[in-house]
């Protein structure tokens, strides 16, 4: 089974990337695309995202042998069930959402004869839209697949490739694991970075301004994950209830103890815990998941 | 009044950052230092953080018109003891601590008839240790001197100047309100980060190794926060606790609404809280406080 051509529907920074990757690494595939903002199509076609970005998502899926669908996972069932009667035999249906339980329940009961085969490339920035894309966004990231369990594994295997070929390092996973694993890698860091800004915004002895000017102490990391795209955001911890819950209760827990601590002046705890932290970053950067530079190599003014 | 030779007690990320950029930016200032570990002192003068790397703080501050403790907050006060007696006639002393109340005490208690101008450098990087300073870490950023109400106002301007020549901006503030305000900018971001990363280090059902292939998707970031120097951190929590309390309170608040949102599937609440929280990260790239690029420009591929 061969991957000759790709339709990408939605046309935000994870669509966008992939229509540039295609186009840089396999040049060979054609690309369609659909958004459904006129403004996004636009852009798109300035942008050169995909070879054609076309009206409906029924004519841009036509002749594609992958759909992937690139839209917040809220609006993953209303997107595949558009595509219904209009997929070519044999198509891969596929996703990029953040969240893989309730996709995968959306896209089989959308598309109950299609080959859904669920994805979710762990990449991204904190810029969103038709502008925010770039080709080298998978590389060196991990893609995690949650193929159903009687999934064609010819069909398994090309989608397999298709992101070995974008440059990431592809993962099978059952979707309820993916859901847990990624509650604590990355939905929870994104609720406790909107917390905090949240919080820091809306203090009444500690002004706005010098919220901005301090920054620099550690809160400005923070204001980056903030800046994700909202509704995206939205769609996750809404889909994703039940794992985000458990572990935001363990970090609570977790986050009690640190104050109790502070509160008893327990300085040999704080510094038993504040010691412990260095290796998982030090393991990070050895698996190349983060730049080695000190603060991320930000302004590149170190000597 | 002229600072024309400066003592840096304590060689690690801050003291070496002074010392190198007053070679690069004020080469008609002498420096000393001193460090009460002989390694590091060893180091500091491989690296050539001072002129002269003295094996006593009595010796390094003998002749210095300034005096910076670059210690841990905690250590504040030992170190002030060890100079009295030992400074110059009109000497000023000040600091890099990250909290000021504490400090503006052990100094004053410790150095009754001297000059304490007491100050923060709002810069540094999760890097510490003799190798870890560079030059330009000041530039651009703020730098905030919480003078006593009767503080030698030719002293409070020499001091001023000293750190605009190193690039800084420099504001006064009132030691209390200065901890108020960094509880939120720094010392909270830091404990989130600590805590954060010390939840996903500890979790049974996701593996440490999972969570360090997926980190990509937020956690990443918090990891280097919490790879800071964790002596220095411990210290900041024992000597801000009542600002850190008090913040963090505020933060807990917020973090149940959010779970509340998350728990009744209240999409329009999370959506107008990540919505909101944008604007302040546009106006911190706006005043030059983090890089513009996104994802802080880490490894530079983007278009």
């Amino acid at each position: 089974m061969t991957i000759r051509s790709v339709a990408i529907i939605g046309l935000g920074l994870l669509g966008g990337s992939i229509g540039l990757a295609i186009r840089e690494k396999l040049s060979e595939v054609t690309t369609t695309g659909f958004d459904a903002d006129a403004d996004v199509r636009g852009r798109a076609t300035a942008n050169g995202l995909v070879g054609a970005v076309c009206d409906t998502a029924a004519q841009a899926v036509a002749s594609a042998d992958l759909v992937i669908l690139c839209v917040p996972v809220g609006a993953m069932g209303d997107a595949a069930r558009g595509l219904a009667g209009c997929l070519k035999e044999g198509a891969i249906v596929s996703d990029v959402g953040s969240s893989k339980r309730s996709v995968v329940s959306a896209l089989e009961e959308a598309l109950p004869d299609a080959i859904v085969i669920p994805a979710h490339p762990v990449a991204g920035t904190e810029r969103s839209g038709p502008d925010a894309g770039f080709a080298t966004l998978f590389e060196g990231r991990w893609c995690i697949l949650t193929p159903p369990k009687n999934a064609d594994t010819d069909a398994v295997s090309a989608l397999t490739l298709f992101w070995q070929e974008l440059g990431a390092t592809v993962e099978l996973m059952d979707p309820d694991h993916h859901d847990l694993v990624l509650a604590v890698t990355s939905h929870i860091p994104h609720l406790i970075a909107y917390t905090i800004v949240g919080t820091a915004s809306d203090l009444e002895d500690v002004t706005r301004g010098e919220v901005i000017k301090y920054s620099a102490g550690g809160f400005r990391d923070f204001t980056r994950i903030a800046a994700s795209d909202p509704v995206m955001w939205r769609d996750v911890f809404l889909n994703n209830r039940d794992a985000v819950l458990e572990m935001l209760g363990r970090f609570t827990e977790d986050l009690t103890a640190m104050q109790r601590a502070i509160r008893d002046g327990d300085g040999d705890r704080l510094l038993e815990i504040f010691s412990r932290t260095r290796a998982i970053r030090q393991a990070i950067l050895e698996q190349g998941q983060d730049v080695a530079k000190p603060d991320f190599g930000r302004g590149s003014k170190e000597v």
